[in-house]
């Protein structure tokens, strides 16, 4: 089982570069298995066009690395704290995205300005407050998750599966890795979208909200009715 | 002959990731046999590299299914309107490119700035009035394509192959679902110049009539003289 | 000899879809035999995927096909105009690329902003007037060579090796259709890179002139130094 | 040996158009074996699709050819420069990318915005003063390369590995050719980012000194936990 989810971990990591989100060995994708509480999850610093299914690294939901011969990504603790806080997601992102990390630079929510935004997040994309100076010189790692999840505060994580943090870049999430990264090409595409629709547009307002709950709803929820049964 | 019609509509629909009109599941491109009264559009949410000719559906001009297993694009019933609408049109494109999409957000027309514009668009493109909460929560997508007619009004829908839909993105069309597609990625060009003419030059003015209306009728019309007989 | 010409300027042709300068059917490439007073030029709405060596179309330097059964580019009397007018120019490379056309649009010269350009533009370059209506009118593509020659002037126009025509689009040229791409190539970036630089600071100067003599005197004319002799 | 840092030198040059980083013959790398006192280099104006392992050229640390029938590249004496004035410096790489490059015609130095940053350059990145009209007349390239060293000051090369040269272009270095390479790769990335970012908001302040002070020292130095060991 482990192997099979490794694959899918795998898989998901080698989409970042297929979709350009990532350069070099940037960003980083893993998956959880609530069952036997562990976190398959990229290793560090490996190039992708030399990463093999067997580098995946497996930690236990502390972040004790029960398999593989490799470090695990250096943001493993940011994916164990959102695992513990939002229990209905199944696999996390991290990228560097061009223009979602440079929202993330402006300390700028994305505004939600149309139904490609509205299809995927239920409404404006957050960005985090930045890290105080005792937080980075601290458990820096672990305390982006904590910010992350303060940030998201009580809306439903699958609501809004993804989120800017300042001075950084983005994390999406989702019900199982794939979906995550779907949602990391969105955020990048939303986030380009957003930045032309400004220049065109500096007053252009947030979208109408019921466009906004319609497409949302067409794609999510009970009454959904975008794609095959 | 529906067989070489799917076929045909199976191929615009795969032109549309080819030429960096869309990502994920998104977009849809149907055909109109008006013989037969049939339409044949792509499936609801099924990703581009896993869809196969047969996974085309085909529904009468009331909406009805006639063939295919899949569910009809959650759009069909946009597409339906417009062929009830626009009697010439044979061939009907959505996407979310990126540049036509974020004036489409902005609600502005896109101005003809230059000859590109003009060989495809008679004049400068329209966005369409936002819908209202009661066309929103009512029948979307019918809605979606009376607006659009109403935009259009009585200009020549060949003359004016495409509109913007106000925070939703760009509609196209054409005497076939070829020359559509044709249309959606000049629109997305054209999209993209404009913008970047807007910025270098804030008062740009419209491009002279008498340009526009040399390079529409140079490959439109009796004296068209561009390309083979 | 007529073959190799045609071989030359089809290799050129294709190589505009290749580096990314135009879509669908656009621009075209020429190149003359002096000696034999014969004009080799793409076939007029051909699309370069189906296009063929034997395509391409010969005409003299009155206009008159000589060979080949498709209809020369609609654009031909701009390019024979320009042969006329430019006697070392051996080759002509007309596009619609994105960024040069957008300079074209709003009317502007491309400022002189950096080595890149030194390196193949000897100054600035220039944008044509627009057309007047009887230009437009009458015999439109010669028209359109005649303002490229009046606004080059007394120019050396393989120091100044493209230009832009306004509300159209570049046209570029070289000793040899090969050098006229790769102008093309250039104008392109230095449309681009001139863009940019002018939203970073509208209040650029022009490079220094020094500067911008070195770099072209660096790869043209007695002291050139780059590559291989 | 000369034979393997030939072959390096070769795929790191190669690395340039692949990585979208130059076009034509644009760009350089090199790389300096100091034990033999002999750097390894790109030859002069060879397109990227011709070169072969064996047009690489090698000259001593004065300049004097000593292997190859090419020309080095008309940069040679900017790389030699530098190899002089940074010490720990082994590979070193040109280019002409686009977005660093339209910074460098701006004259402005690269704000650090963020982690992408801060992973590479320890703070901003900087812009050399134009050179003088005596500079660009007598030893043109040599005085590049004396102004990059004198603009790189006291700073340790290796924590800002490249610059903008201005009205020119970037500059790259590392401890390897391949990390010079990568460099460039960030430099070019970075430049893009604080251009949007930029633009989203004129007024953000550079990134909090104590994240980036984080970031250089988790991938470099005695503490580095990034990556495998």
């Amino acid at each position: 089982m482990t192997e099979r989810l490794k694959h899918r971990v795998y898989r998901a990591n080698m989409a970042l570069p297929e979709c350009g989100l990532v350069k070099l060995t940037w960003g980083n994708v893993s998956a959880v298995d609530r069952q036997r509480g562990l976190v398959v999850i990229k290793p560090s610093g490996v190039p992708y066009g030399e990463m093999k299914v067997s580098d995946m690294v497996v930690v236990d939901l502390q972040g004790k690395q029960v398999e593989g011969s490799r470090n695990p990504s250096s943001d493993t603790a940011t994916h164990l704290e959102l695992y513990a806080r939002f229990p209905d997601v199944g696999g996390i992102v991290h990228t560097h995205s061009t223009w979602a990390t440079s929202w993330a630079h402006a300390g700028a929510p994305i505004p939600a300005s149309g139904t490609t935004h509205a299809d995927y997040f239920a409404g404006e994309i957050p960005c985090t407050r930045p890290l105080s100076r005792e937080e980075v010189n601290g458990d820096y790692e672990l305390e982006t998750g904590r910010v992350i999840a303060a940030t998201i505060g009580t809306t439903d994580p699958l609501h809004m599966p993804g989120i800017l943090v300042s001075q950084h870049g983005p994390f999406c999430w989702g019900k199982t890795p794939e979906i995550a990264v779907q949602n990391a090409v969105v955020l990048e595409e939303v986030a380009k979208m957003a930045w032309i629709t400004g220049t065109l547009n500096r007053q252009t307002p947030v979208m109408d909200s019921y466009l906004l709950n319609k497409h949302f709803t067409r794609k999510h929820g009970p009454n959904a009715y975008y794609g095959q049964k």
